[in-house]
C-alpha cells in the first residue's frame, strides 16, 4: 500500500527539491502579475453578472444604473490598492495583513483577520472554479448541467499542480493571464470602433423582458432600491479579492521584493478597474439583460424562454455580439475567461499555505502545516485548501450567485483592520522618528491609510447587511470556528511547553534505582526467542517472560516449548477471567511498581513486521492495544522488537 | 475519545461477564426453540407471497397452483429435517455443515460450504429485516415508503441487543415467537371454522385482474411453463433456512444437546410445515392475488389501481379478512408477524459469529473473531454480520422480491455438501462398528442421509437455474470472494508459522555483541530529560543523543539548551537537504550498522501521552512515522519513552 502510494506520489508531484532551490522559486514581476493578479483581474468574468442580475430584480429600467455600480467598485479598488501599496512596504515579510493586525492591535485581531483570510480563499477557489465551469459549459453546451463535476475535477488538478512547486505554477499560468488581459481590451477596441461606426450589434438577451420582484414594481424606490443598489456593490465588490494577496506573497517577490510587490499592486489595479470599466461599458452598450432564474424572471415576446434555454454570461454575450456566436475570436475570449479563472483559484494556491505555514509557526495550527514538502510547497496547506473548495462547490452544487453570498466578508474584515493597524503603525513610528523628509512621507502614507480604513469599514459594512441572511451567516460561522480551534490549539501548545520545560525538579534527570524486563509471549516463536535475546543483552536487574491465559490448550503449549527449549528465562501465566490481555497486564506492572516505584519497567514485544497492508490487518492488532495503553503507565518504557517477515523486504525498498 | 467511547459502550452493552459465566447462556429447548425457529417459521411471512406473485406472472390461473407448490416445500423441508436429525448426533461441536464437509470432503468443500452459510446468514438477516419493515408499513401505513431505514434501524438495535450477550437475547426473543405461533394457528383454526359454516370472506384483492406477461398468454404451457413453476419452488424454498442453524446452534444447548437439538429440530419442521399449509390454503380459499408490481400487473374494475395503492401481504390480507381490517386481532397478528421476522434475524446473529470463531480458530479469518467480547458474545463476528446485511438493505432498497433471488443459494450448497459427507460418514464408520442394532441405525441413517442428499442436490439445481441471473450470481460472487479470502488468510498464518518455527539457527538466539543507544531530540524539554536518564539506566556500550537539522534557529535552540543544562551525552546534528526527519536517521543508522552489524542498536524516542484525541492529531506525528519506518530496520528495537502529560490523567481513568 505504502510502496504504490509512494510510485504514485513521485509520478504526480515529481522528484523532491534540496533546500538550496528555494531561492530559484522567486517570481520576477513580470511572472508575478500573472500568478497573483489573476484572481482580481478573472473577477470581471462574474462580478458583471452579479451586478446586472441583483438590478434585475427592479426591472429593466434599473440594470441601466450597472455602470454607476461599477464606478463605485472601481473607486474602491483605487484606494484599497494605494492603501496596500504602503502596507507591502512596511511589512513585506508575507505575514501580510495578519502580521499588520497581529503586531499593531493584537493577538485577537491577528487571528480575527487569519480566520477571516482563510475562510476567503477556499471561496476564492471555489468560486472561481464554479465561475470556470460555468463558461466551459458556455463554449460546450453539452456540458450544462455537470458544472459542479467539472469545478471538482479542475480544484483536484490545480491541487496537484500545486504540490508540484510554485516556480512551475508560476509559469505555467503567465501565458494564458497574458491572453485574457490582450482578449479584453482586444475586444474592448474592437467594440468601440463599432460603436462609433454604427455597426455594434445587440446582445442576444436584449429584447427579453425583465418581470421585476413585486417589491420592485416601481422601479428601485425607497429604502428597498437603495438596499437593492448597495447590495449590487456588494456583489461587485468581488473584484477586490485579489489585492491582499500580493500583500501576503511579498515573500516570492524577486528583491527588492516590497518594491516590486508595490509596482506589481499597481499595476494589477489598474488593469482589472480598466477590465471591469470596460465590460460594464461593453453590457450596457449591447443591452445585456442578465437575471438569477431566467425562467421565472424573463419575458421572450411575452411568454416564459422555452425549457433548454440557457442564460450566458455577458463575457460571452458581448463576445458573441461583436465577433459573432461561434465565431473564432468567440472561441477564444470564452476560453481565456475559463482559463483565468481556473488560474484565478491559483492565487489562494499560494496564499493559503504561506499563512498557514505562518500561522503554525506562530502556534495557531498544527506543526504538520508549517514545513515544505518534497517540492518546497506548503504540501499540507495546499491539501488543506484544495478539501475545503471542494466542499463548498459539492455543497452549493458549483452555483457562482449563491457561494458569492459568501464571499468577501472574509476579504473586508481583513482590510479594515489590516488599514487600522496601519493607522496605528504610523502614528507609533512618528513618535521617533525625527527625518523631516521621512516624516513627511509618513504622514501621507497614514493619511492614505485613513482613507483607505474608512473606505473599507463602510464596504464591510455594507457587504454584512445585505449579505448577511443570504449566506454571508454560514462564511462568519467558519471563521468563529476557526477562531475558536487556533485559540485552542495555541493554548494547548503553550501549557505543554509550560509543563514540559525543564525546571529544577530533580526526579526528571534521576537515573532509576534498576530495571525490571518483561517479555510478552504469546506464541513461543522467533521473534519471541530474539525478544529474550535482546532483553538478556540489555542485562536488566530482574528478568520475566509473560503469558495470559485466553486459552487453556493454547497456554500448556507455550509452557511445553518453552521447558522444551530451555529458555533461560521464567515464564508467568497471568490469569485472565475475563479473556482479555490488557488487565491482567496492567495489573501485574501496577503490582511492581507499587513494590519499587523508582525501578525502571522495560516491556520487550515481539512484532510482526508485514509487508502488505492486510496482512498487518491480522497480525500485531493485540500488540497495538498494549503498546496504546502502556503509555499510560509511568516508570514504563515500552520496547519493540520488530521481526522482519520475508514480505517486508518489498515493502520497505518502496519505502526508501 | 476512548474514555467517551468506553462509557458508551457500558450502557450499550452492560458490565462484562466472567468466563464462569458461560455455561449459564446455555439455553432450555423451550427457550432454544424459539430461538433457532424464528428463522424457519417466520419465512411464512414472505414465501407465499413470493411463490403467488410468482405465478401471477402467468396469470390468474395458475394462482391456484400455489398450494401444490407448497406441498412439494413441505416436503423438501420434512426430508431435510429428518436429514439433520442425523446429523446433530453424529457431530454435536456447533462446526454444523462446516465441520462434517471439512472431516469427510476435505479443507476444500468445508471452506465452501463456510462461505455459502456466511453469505446465507447475511441475506437471512437482510430478508428478514426488510420483510418485517414491510408489515410495519402494512400496520402504520403513513410508514410506507421508509422500509429501508426502518429496517437498518432494526438491524443496528438487533446487533447491540447481540453484543449484550445471548441469554438475554434467548429471552427476549421466547415469548414473542410463541404469541406468533398462536397467532397463526388461531387464525387458521377461525378461517376453518368461518369455511365450514360459509361465513368466510373474500381477500381485499381477490377480484382483482392479473395481467399476465406476454409470454404466458396461454397460462403455464410447456417449458416456460415448467420453469415458472420451478421458480416459485425455489422462491418457496426460503422456508428451509433455520433449518442448519440448530445444527451449528448444538454447543448453545443444554445437555444432552444432541438429542435436545434433534427434538428441537423436529419441532421446527412440524411447526413451519404446519404454518406454510395453512397459510397457503387460507390464501387460496379467500382468492389472495399478489403480484411484484401492482401498477402495471393488476387491474380493478379493468383498468390500473390507483396511484397510492399499496399492496398488503398475503398474512395481513388473511388476517382482514377473517377477523376485519382495523380490527385488533388484525393488528395483533401484524405485530406479531413483525416481530417474529425481527427476531429471525436473530437466529443469523447466533449462527454467524460462532461460524465465524470456528473457522478463525481454523486460521481461515483473523484471530479477532475467535475471542468473545466482554459480554461473553463472539463481538466481532456480530459487527461483521450486521454491516453485511446493512450493505446489502440499502443496496437494494429494503426490497424483498429482489433480495430473495440471492437467497438460499448458500443454503442449498450447505445442505448439499453436509448430507454427501454424512453418507461418507457413515459409510467410513460401518467399516469398524460390528454390533448389529448399532450396524442397523447407522445403515438407516445412512438412507435417510441418501434421500436427503438426492432431494437437496435436485433442489440446489433448481435454485441455480430459476435464479441465476435474477440476482443468485451475486451471492455466488460473495462466497468465491470470501472463499479466496479465507484462503488466504490460511495460507498466509502457514507460512508464517513455518518461517517463524523456532529451529536450531543459532543467530536468532544469539545475544548481541554490544548495545548502541541513540536518543531522538527535537526540542529540549522534560521528556528527552527522562529519555536520556532511562537510556543511561541501561548502561549501553554507547550513547548518542540524535537531533535532525530542520530548521536553523532552532537546532541552534536545541545546542544551546543541551550544553546549558550541561546533560552527559554526546548530541550529534544529523544534516537534512530535503528538510525531512527519516531519511538522515535512517542513513545514521545503517551507517552504525555498517559497522557493527552484530551489534544491537536501541532507539529511544520521547513520546507524549496525551487525553483528547485532537491533541493527539497536533503531536507525535513525527514519533510515528519514524517507528514505523525503524520496524523495517533489522537490529533495531525502538524504545518508546512515554511523558504523561497532565490531560492525559482522565484518559486514564476510562480505560480501565
Amino acid at each position: 500500500m505504502l510502496n504504490f502510494f509512494n510510485a504514485f506520489k513521485r509520478v504526480l508531484v515529481g522528484r523532491p527539491y534540496r533546500n538550496d532551490k528555494l531561492a530559484h522559486t522567486l517570481l520576477p514581476k513580470r511572472i508575478a502579475l500573472p500568478v497573483f493578479a489573476s484572481d482580481a483581474l478573472s473577477s470581471v468574468a462574474y462580478a458583471p453578472d452579479e451586478i446586472l442580475l441583483t438590478l434585475a430584480l427592479a426591472g429593466v429600467a434599473s440594470v441601466a444604473l450597472a455602470p454607476w455600480v461599477g464606478i463605485a467598485v472601481m473607486v474602491v479598488l483605487l484606494t484599497v490598492v494605494a492603501s496596500y501599496r504602503q502596507n507591502v512596504h512596511a511589512y513585506p515579510s508575507g505575514g501580510g495583513d495578519y502580521e499588520i493586525a497581529n503586531v499593531n492591535l493584537g493577538k485577537s485581531a491577528g487571528l480575527t483577520v487569519a480566520s477571516a483570510l482563510m475562510v476567503d480563499y477556499v471561496l476564492t477557489v471555489a468560486v472561481s472554479m464554479s465561475s470556470a465551469a460555468n463558461y466551459l459549459a458556455t463554449a460546450v453546451p453539452g456540458l450544462h448541467g455537470t458544472q459542479a463535476l467539472i469545478a471538482v475535477a479542475g480544484v483536484v488538478v490545480l491541487a496537484l499542480v500545486n504540490l508540484r512547486g510554485i516556480k512551475e505554477a508560476g509559469n505555467v499560468f503567465a501565458v494564458p493571464t497574458y491572453i485574457f488581459m490582450f482578449c479584453i481590451f482586444a475586444m474592448t477596441a474592437v467594440g468601440i470602433v463599432q460603436a462609433f461606426t454604427g455597426t455594434l450589434g445587440r446582445a442576444p438577451s436584449a429584447d427579453f423582458e425583465i418581470i421585476p420582484e413585486a417589491a420592485f414594481n416601481q422601479g428601485l424606490m425607497g429604502l428597498a432600491g437603495a438596499f437593492l443598489l448597495l447590495r449590487a456593490f456588494s456583489s461587485g465588490a468581488a473584484a477586490l479579492t485579489g489585492v491582499e494577496a500580493i500583500s501576503n506573497g511579498v515573500p516570492n517577490f524577486r528583491k527588492p521584493k516590497s518594491k516590486n510587490a508595490a509596482t506589481t499592486l499597481l499595476l494589477l489595479g489598474a488593469i482589472a478597474a480598466g477590465m471591469m470599466a470596460s465590460i460594464l461599458f461593453l453590457a450596457n452598450a449591447i443591452g445585456v439583460h442578465i437575471v438569477a432564474d431566467p425562467h421565472t424572471e424573463f419575458l421572450v415576446n411575452g411568454v416564459a424562454p422555452p425549457e433548454g434555454y440557457v442564460q450566458n454570461p455577458s463575457i460571452s454575450q458581448i463576445a458573441s455580439t461583436i465577433f459573432g456566436a461561434g465565431s473564432i475570436p468567440f472561441f477564444i475570449i470564452v476560453a481565456a475567461t475559463g482559463t483565468i479563472l481556473v488560474f484565478a483559484s491559483n492565487t489562494a494556491f499560494n496564499g493559503f499555505p504561506v499563512l498557514a505555514s505562518i500561522l503554525a509557526k506562530d502556534g495557531y495550527l498544527p506543526r504538520q502545516l508549517r514545513t515544505r514538502g518534497d517540492r518546497l510547497a506548503f504540501s499540507n496547506g495546499v491539501i488543506l485548501l484544495a478539501t475545503g473548495a471542494l466542499v463548498l462547490i459539492i455543497a452549493f452544487n458549483a452555483d457562482v450567485t449563491k457561494l458569492i453570498q459568501l464571499y468577501i466578508v472574509g476579504v473586508f474584515i481583513s482590510f479594515t483592520a489590516s488599514q487600522l493597524g496601519m493607522i496605528r503603525h504610523w502614528t507609533r513610528e512618528l513618535r521617533t522618528i525625527k527625518d523631516r523628509p521621512l516624516r513627511f512621507r509618513m504622514k501621507r502614507s497614514r493619511i492614505i491609510n485613513s482613507v483607505g480604513f474608512s473606505m473599507t469599514l463602510t464596504v464591510l459594512l455594507i457587504v454584512l447587511v445585505t449579505k448577511f441572511s443570504q449566506g454571508a451567516w454560514i462564511a462568519l460561522l467558519a471563521m468563529a470556528v476557526l477562531f475558536v480551534v487556533m485559540w485552542s490549539i495555541r493554548n494547548h501548545y503553550d501549557n505543554v511547553a509550560a509543563e514540559l520545560a525543564v525546571d529544577d525538579d530533580a526526579s526528571v534527570r534521576a537515573l532509576p534505582a534498576r530495571i525490571h524486563a518483561l517479555i510478552l509471549v504469546s506464541h513461543v516463536r522467533k521473534p519471541v526467542i530474539r525478544a529474550v535475546a535482546f532483553a538478556r543483552a540489555s542485562r536488566p536487574s530482574t528478568l520475566e517472560a509473560l503469558t495470559v491465559d485466553l486459552d487453556a490448550a493454547e497456554t500448556e503449549q507455550t509452557i511445553a516449548d518453552w521447558d522444551r527449549l530451555s529458555i533461560p528465562v521464567p515464564l508467568t501465566v497471568l490469569a485472565s477471567p475475563y479473556r482479555e490481555t490488557l488487565t491482567p497486564l496492567i495489573n501485574h506492572i501496577k503490582d511492581m511498581r507499587k513494590d519499587a516505584p523508582r525501578d525502571l519497567i522495560v516491556v520487550y514485544i515481539p512484532e510482526y513486521v508485514v509487508g502488505k497492508w492486510w496482512e498487518q490487518l491480522v497480525h500485531n492488532q493485540t500488540a497495538l492495544r498494549i503498546k496504546t495503553r502502556l503509555h499510560f503507565e509511568p516508570g514504563v518504557v515500552v520496547a519493540s522488537v520488530p521481526w522482519q517477515l520475508k514480505s517486508s523486504a518489498d515493502a520497505q525498498k518502496y519505502q526508501e
